[in-house]
């Protein structure tokens, strides 16, 4: 067979054990922050049938979907997010009891330009709250995200929160008419990263909009102080009844929760986050970690009333988060609060000197690992100094040598790899003597 | 928008919480496993280039990848195996110190006509050892195996193991051409399943053997009895030197070693074991359940040593072991070791009297969570008896009201809904009396 070069697709990455060591780490933390609020697991396919996905990421999202007609010439398509397979998951299984919590933690893929720290496939973690429309549900999530980032050992982050309904009536009362209303959104989305100027340009050019228009948009934005001054500023701008005065009064009951659950410090109202997303209908939220400014947001969600009832064909209520897993542990290595993968899982290495001391060398090894201690058995026939090379090289601490010698006189010698030291242990108290030493360690 | 039918692929599933939580468990279980050996975890990416997936499963393996050319026209499919992409990885990497432990949990997808417990895409759980063509090596795969399902508290099973070079042997004293030889394996594979009479009958007009030569073929695979007893026939029936008769040293090497390790009682020789994939050079097992006869194989694997060098150019040595997990979890089912998931994962139910309660509800739930105490807060401002019949449906033991007059008084009663006692709690003490609570439950 000839040779085949190997090699990864493009925003494609394979994640060696340095990096998946730390990594496993976080994800285990990161679920248990889930369970402490009652967060259930659930797996959804990786595939779904095209048409559950399509048109729920706005046109830009659906040209980003893997798709293709599968052997059976269905149209079907990599998932683009957790969210909307949730959505047709609570839409089939109308028997889950609610209010429905759930947590997700899997890949999904998107067909984007790949760049520095944009990849085809990421790692998304979501956690969503199915079934209440009360701002109750809006603060925990938004709770449930601060939790994650404190049980995470970060110190100082902010929660960027706005409310559809505030942006949909701004609209409102610029004339903004149905179809150009999620379009616009995400232009004003865009505000942070290309500037007012561009941001202008792109309303009035692509999205057609009056100059008069656009200076109402801006005198909003411009909107900005203590959170109290934020919403009493709010409430003379949307002076008459409607979804703007209704988003500023919810906006206020869900920053008066989180306040009392301790988190009034954290979080930031911020009439320009808009995300991107079609589905959103209620608050929306990007989270920065302080001491990165630049750094993009680790976690983003909000409230999405609608879209299970594409599915459901009966309005469902719900609200969710979602962390980037690749951009937060990026994030948290540059912070050094998550450190790289520290050298093995096993500090100790088993080695076997010739073949007739094999059977004892894997004795030695099933036994320590019966009474607890992790091992490594040197898997071939090689050179003591082979063995020793590799158990240095992966920064073992001890190396555990049955020596044809050894196992005459039912012993193994112990080295210390640190300070070199070597001592005969009796076999039958390897165990005992390891565990003290890696105890100790 | 048009209602869109919710629903998956046939052959594709959910995993409602119902099933994820003790799936959780298993994998918690078999990820600590595979740790006491320092087997390290890795990634590696859904989809891959299609030629370095094309050709490694046979012809019927290819059939079933799920190919398709993505946005950029390149030739892609999802990964069908976790051992192709590992090899593809070992070859790339070549930094990796050897030898390499890695440990992968991970979906694959094959384009399989479903079937009851047959799915398209389904969990694998793979362990693979790098870099050593000793027997040492085979030897500590097939122990991982039985440690994990040891780990996992099977007290019945069964190895059964056979050895490549054996049968290549088988093949070459039938005369059988090197081209027929893998298809004549994966037909002699499907004797346990198929039977012998159709198993001879694929052997002549399939492949095309003369009856003298399946004649011979059914003799070999009629040695049986004990292990040494196997041995001992075998070394008769290869009397001369070539890879039969270095098969056979091989095996009873492996056989050793693995009995100097306490498991020669779970191993037993097979010479029907064959492996339906192309890659295998050497050992090859498949591991069933001894309570659940005809249940099929939960664990298998073998020796590799061709596979890294069609990526790398040069032979690396490779062994390993892939559990299915969706099988295994089917079989710990029906043994009854894996409890379906048991309600809720938080206990407690913090319920919310009314709007004007909810900020003290709210505060009592975190301040629980911060003492260490999981619990869930009712997230809507519903009736307080629906709030109790949910508790009761996800089956909570403590429902915490927190009531206007309880609040004025800095109190909150705490029901226990299986003796159906209330009593009030001074709110500074909640946490203090839940913990015992739980604690003692």
């Amino acid at each position: 067979m000839a040779r085949v070069e190997p090699r990864v697709l493009r925003g494609f990455r394979d994640y060696l054990p340095q990096e998946m060591i730390p990594r496993r780490r976080m994800l285990a933390v990161i679920e248990r922050s889930f369970q402490k609020f009652g967060y259930l697991p659930l797996q959804t396919p990786a595939l779904e049938y095209l048409d559950i996905l399509m048109g729920k990421y706005g046109e830009e999202g659906s040209k980003l979907l893997y798709k293709f007609r599968d052997e059976g010439d269905r149209q079907v398509a990599l998932r683009y997010d957790l969210t909307v397979p949730l959505a047709r998951v609570m839409a089939q299984h109308r028997e889950l009891p609610q209010p429905f919590r759930r947590y997700q933690i899997a890949p999904v893929w998107r067909a984007e330009k790949p760049a520095r720290g944009r990849f085809r496939e990421f790692v998304q973690c979501d956690g969503d709250l199915i079934g209440s429309s009360d701002p109750l549900a809006d603060a925990e999530i938004i709770q449930l995200g601060c939790v994650l980032l404190d049980d995470l050992g970060v110190e100082r982050y902010r929660v960027r929160l706005n409310h559809r309904k505030i942006l949909f009536g701004l609209e409102g009362t610029c004339g903004i008419p149905r179809d150009k209303s999620v379009p616009v959104l995400r232009t004003i989305d865009k505000l942070p990263k290309i500037g007012p100027k561009e941001t202008r340009l792109l309303l009035t050019v692509d999205q057609g909009l009056a100059p008069e228009q656009v200076d109402r948009i801006f005198e909003f934005l411009e909107i900005s102080g203590e959170n109290a001054e934020v919403l009493s500023r709010l409430e003379q701008f949307f002076s008459h009844e409607g979804p703007g005065r209704e988003g500023v009064v919810e906006l206020g009951e869900v920053l008066r929760l989180l306040e009392s659950a301790g988190l009034g410090s954290q979080i930031t109202l911020d009439l320009t986050i808009a995300r991107g997303l079609d589905y959103y209908t209620g608050t929306v939220y990007e989270t920065f970690l302080e001491d990165l400014p630049g750094f993009g947001a680790v976690m983003s969600g909000g409230r999405y009333d609608g879209l299970i009832g594409t599915f459901a064909g009966q309005e469902i209520p719900a609200v969710g988060i979602s962390l980037g897993i690749d951009r937060l542990t990026a994030g948290l290595k540059e912070l050094k609060i998550l450190s790289p993968g520290e050298g093995p899982l096993a500090h100790i290495l088993v080695t076997v000197f010739n073949p007739r001391c094999a059977p004892a060398a894997m004795e030695v090894a099933a036994n320590l690992r019966a009474a607890g201690i992790d091992c490594e058995l040197f898997p071939s026939f090689s050179k003591l100094s082979k063995q020793f090379k590799y158990a240095e090289r992966r920064g073992m601490r001890w190396v555990v040598v049955v020596g044809p010698e050894e196992v005459e006189h039912g012993q193994v010698q112990v080295k210390d790899m640190e300070c070199g030291m070597q001592e005969p242990v009796q076999k039958d108290r390897i165990s005992e003597y390891l565990k003290a030493k890696v105890e100790g360690k």
